[in-house]
């Protein structure tokens, strides 16, 4: 007879043992020195470049090529995975040192495979499959066999390693690709701040001052400090698009069930009517995501690896989005006044439109605030509704573990207006009130489209920057497009600045972020665009002509 | 002061009252002269030919053209559409007064369209659209302006006449399609006989003894007796595929939303968890399957009409479908013991198996009884549980009126086996579980797809082939594909013979029907072809390749 007397862990115990194991997985020989000066601002510093750690080879390969460049050298042998992979890997492995970004480290195994790659295509003389060698980042929340999967909870901790993979990484895998990091994310994958008492807090890049976004915000640090040329986030209000224009990245949501889902770890309960997830890429330009939405959708095969994922082609065929020789009608997001918008990202808003309509295109403005099935701040307490009508798993009081303070403050958009369903209806009578309301907006929009003639909307990310730490507050301008099931991208474009907007702006409640000019300045401004359900080839078309239209001249100040 | 006083209408007065309307819509000239002896084989006497209703014209326009040569009759002036749908008019009448297969007609207002598109053509040199002038018949769901949508139920006749038209229907209007008429379904449109106490019982043209199918009865049976060139109805557990297969027809059901369902009434509550029904074709091909869904579904612009279409292009890029040059790999639905196939259902499937073989096509076995996922049993089960575990609105007991027979039996497939979920979880507790339940077995099927790497299964469509009135019973053969949203589409193949087939079968429970052969003989027979879901395209490819080999000689005895 056995008797277990051991006492069990504490949490923090739980916490002290995977920290350590978390350290002793990256090589010695890619730790900063005590002696580096690790500035406020890495990016701008150029840490990578001064810290010493990286050859000129390895900067090259990390700086100063797309993705199809990357693997158009790895299927002509110009450059090995292995090269590659060490490159990312200890670029990686810096980003984690000053950012926090990473929870698993996969440094080893993605070396192993990144030389098995390399013997295949000597041997065989051809490629695995078209990703072949390219390492590619994932959120935490996707299983790599062998890696845990904690998403943000000390609970989870006590789950073994996954045994099986998700389905997105089976593909990647079976693409060639090489895996060899995950990357953090916020207790309960549901703030802007990417912090757990795990893998403690995300910084920015550009100003480790700054949240770097949630929930992907792992991710988006990552991405911005060129420690991963392709990540892979998820996004139920903004999770993917949050970090992307908080950290000056490109990101992209899809229709959900597009790229497949299956097999990730949320500790959401499924099936229960309302807002389904996305996966989508974070990375460095349009056309690097449009490579991996074409790649992983392709001809339709991700069925085969996820039953939850469209056989739905990737159309390829742009001819068909174009109904005026490329020059778009743009629908322009109106401001909502319950969720004013901060003075860099309404700078930034204009400009944009004042250099698309410069190059020829169309912008009329749709949505407003007396209209509720079009306004945001309606479609945000709809999706608020949505998500916390259904019973909740504590998997934090799970564990002991305190909540961190962007889950304490709760943020919530239910200042703005009334709950759209009665909250006392019984179960099936609100789920129908909820799908009704649902239909309503959804409907709506379809009319705004059509009756505009669209082809997208041109909207704000957030009412904001990147701001200081726990202040994100709630994702309106994200959310509305999660409820409605559009695909949209966030293009980076400019940066706040404390001489061009000086005067700070008081929301004057504790939800949203006040504007202060001086905790801001240099954080990047991004806008998003934004098509109908299912029309995500056409939302990255757009995209990529509106990129080029405000990007053209990048270096030129705002 | 007003005091109604006037007593209420009751149940039969609004009944008479509609009787009499509809009655009156048939111009007197396109009635049957009570001398006519109309025999219990309508098409088989070729009652349309010796009613001397018709004249050659009318006859050769109903019978000798596939849509697409009737679409190029009217788009180069040979054929015009008054006198195309004069034609169809009148051989709907004649179906309407053999076998009650029409809800609403809507014959002079159609007149009036086909001279409007008359016009059109002779004015512009040009087509409305690539259905310009074609007659389209709808199930009685459908809204069209003017016209009632009673789905068989007395109280809705309370309801004024429609006064939007349904997204499909706006649709089919701007490609140049002519509404004529709509057609009949049971009450609540859940049983295989097209029975309600407005409109009477479909009967099958067939053999006016045996059912027409259902809950789209009425438009299968007049498909059949060709008084539509092309019908749409709707399918959530066969409704569109058993009138198919009991009346000799093809029939499509597409996945879920890729022809917009928008608009309709069913009086079924929407947004709760559960099966999604799906519009779409019943014909007279193959290849006029697939241009209806090739016009509908088109470059993807459903979703312009209707919040809940997906904006996915139709695929017609049949290379992409082909691994190996069109010999198909195809999977062999196992029989259900629970419930086995009749004599003429399982001589038509393995004739079909064998002509299939001998052409080269590769068929192996799925599915069976002993793994849960796969069991067609369990599938059913746990479909029925998705349709029961929501409240009920008793649309028949709010005007008075009874049951008809066929709801009354309520068909039920609980005999096979316990609930697949605990009935006495709590709402959100049943919900994941069948959710949990449904994605396990979607997994299921799609590891069978995958791992015996197969092009399509082969199904038959139903245990049997049409039934006598009101024996039809539950529907596993086709539901199954309805709970795994995967299109299936029945090709219609031999009859049912007392002489090769002579035996009866008894099933020994009340809910299935017994096999009688002389009941049954002469009645048609069909297969079911099933592809993932969203590879419509794909299904459609294979079914015309596989309708090839089965029907190549059709003259032939089975």
């Amino acid at each position: 007879m056995t008797t277990d007397t051991a006492p069990r862990p504490s949490w923090q115990d739980l916490v002290t043992r995977k920290q350590r194991e978390c350290r002793e997985k990256i090589p010695h020989a890619w730790t900063l020195s005590p002696d580096i000066h690790i500035s406020r601002r890495p990016i701008e510093s150029d840490l990578p470049r001064t810290c010493g750690l990286l050859s000129d080879v390895e900067l090259d390969l990390t700086e100063n090529y797309s993705v199809a460049q990357l693997l158009a050298k790895l299927a002509s042998g110009q450059t090995s995975s292995l090269a590659l992979t060490t490159a990312f890997c200890k670029r990686a492995a810096i980003a984690q040192q000053v950012t926090s970004c990473l929870t698993e480290t996969y440094f080893a195994q993605a070396l192993e495979r990144a030389q098995f790659l390399d013997k295949f295509i000597a041997r065989e003389g051809k490629t695995v499959g078209p990703l072949h060698g390219l390492p590619v980042s994932l959120k935490d929340s996707f299983c790599v066999k062998g890696l845990q999967t904690t998403v943000g909870y000390v609970e989870f901790l006590k789950h073994g390693p996954a045994t099986t993979n998700s389905a997105l990484v089976e593909m990647l895998l079976d693409l060639g690709a090489v895996v060899y990091v995950k990357t953090n994310v916020p207790q309960t994958m549901m703030t802007g701040d990417s912090e757990n008492n795990i893998y403690g807090r995300t910084l920015n890049p550009h100003n480790t001052s700054l949240t770097a976004g949630g929930s992907s915000g792992g991710e988006g640090a990552l991405v911005a400090f060129r420690g991963s040329i392709l990540g892979v986030g998820t996004d139920v209000a903004g999770s993917i698009r949050i970090p992307a224009l908080c950290c000056g990245v490109y990101g992209f949501k899809p229709t959900t069930a597009r790229i497949p889902f299956g097999g990730q770890i949320s500790g959401v309960t499924e099936g229960i009517p309302g807002i389904i997830p996305s996966a989508g890429p974070l990375g460095h330009s349009i056309a690097d995501l449009q490579l991996f939405m074409k790649t992983i959708v392709g001809n339709g095969q991700a069925w085969r690896y996820d039953h939850t994922a469209v056989a739905v082609p990737w159309n390829s065929a742009p001819e068909s989005f174009s109904r005026h020789n490329g020059s778009l009608t743009i629908g322009l997001l109106a401001e909502d006044k319950q969720f004013p918008l901060h003075p860099p990202v309404k700078r930034a808003l204009q400009k944009a439109v004042a250099l698309l309509t410069c190059a020829g295109h169309r912008v009329v403005p749709v949505g407003n605030d007396t209209n509720e099935d079009l306004s945001v701040a309606y479609a945000s307490r709809l999706g608020f509704q949505s998500f916390t009508y259904t019973p909740h798993q504590d998997h934090v009081g799970a564990s002991g573990e305190p909540l961190v303070n962007s889950v304490a403050k709760f943020a919530s958009p239910m200042f703005s207006g009334p709950w759209p369903v009665d909250q006392e209806l019984d179960v099936f009578e609100k789920i129908q009130a909820l799908h009704e309301a649902k239909s309503r907006v959804s409907n709506a929009w379809r009319h705004a489209w059509v009756d505009n003639k669209l082809d997208v909307v041109l909207a704000p990310g957030a009412q904001n920057t990147a701001v200081g730490y726990d202040t994100y507050g709630w994702p309106p301008y994200t959310l509305l497009w999660n409820l409605l099931d559009y695909p949209a991208c966030i293009i980076p474009f400019g940066k706040a600045s404390k001489e061009l907007d000086p005067h700070e702006m008081k929301t004057g409640d504790d939800v949203q972020p006040d504007y202060h000019p001086e905790e801001v300045d240099g954080a990047p401004c991004a806008v998003q665009v934004i098509a109908p359900r299912f029309q995500d080839e056409k939302c990255l078309w757009a995209a990529d002509i509106i990129d080029k239209v405000v990007n053209r001249s990048k270096e030129k100040p705002l």
